[in-house]
């Protein structure tokens, strides 16, 4: 159990900085974001975290990135969950929440 | 080029009838097609296809089918792409599209 906590701590350590929480801000904003992660070279994965309505603009983001400025780059993995969120009266609801997995292709054939 | 093409179609024959496409509506509404679907009973996998803003409800109604109305499913895949799509005054632009495929888990542990 102890060593499990450890493994996830050490994981979100070494994800953090190659994470880009995506909002209602327009799709490119994001793809600049995952255009510099990569070029700065010290990842060759990039996560694209979205909740509610800014998941298709997540999407957007990625599709652009992967298709016109990354192109050695290639969605390794998509998950999608749920989470409780508490909004500003207390309340609490269910929201989608979605990561998508970017990464450098590890070889041209 | 042809092989493509001829694939691409056996594809869509062959998943037609368990594809649910995801418009603009509330969440619900899809999930009621897809407890349907699987109820049905003639398929173990249902999939939600959407493209640009319909994506977070497609993602919506996929967490709400899975947690609470068809607990034995799981989300089997996911794939995203850019469609290009034609608007009514003749332009051409691209949108995100979404395929999220949900099954029947084989086998509880």
């Amino acid at each position: 159990m102890a060593e499990k906590t450890t493994e996830k701590e050490t994981v979100k350590r070494k994800t953090e900085e190659n994470v880009i929480f995506v909002g209602s801000k327009p799709p490119m904003s994001y793809v600049l974001a995952v255009v510099t992660e990569f070029n700065k070279g010290s990842s060759d994965e990039v996560v694209l975290k979205a909740r509610g309505r800014s998941i298709s603009i997540a999407v957007d983001a990625a599709e652009i990135a992967r298709n016109r400025f990354v192109k050695n780059s290639e969605v390794r993995d998509i998950k999608i969950d749920t989470e409780n969120v508490t909004s500003n009266d207390g309340k609490k609801h269910n929201v989608s929440s979605i990561e998508i997995y970017l990464s450098i292709k590890k070889e041209n054939k």
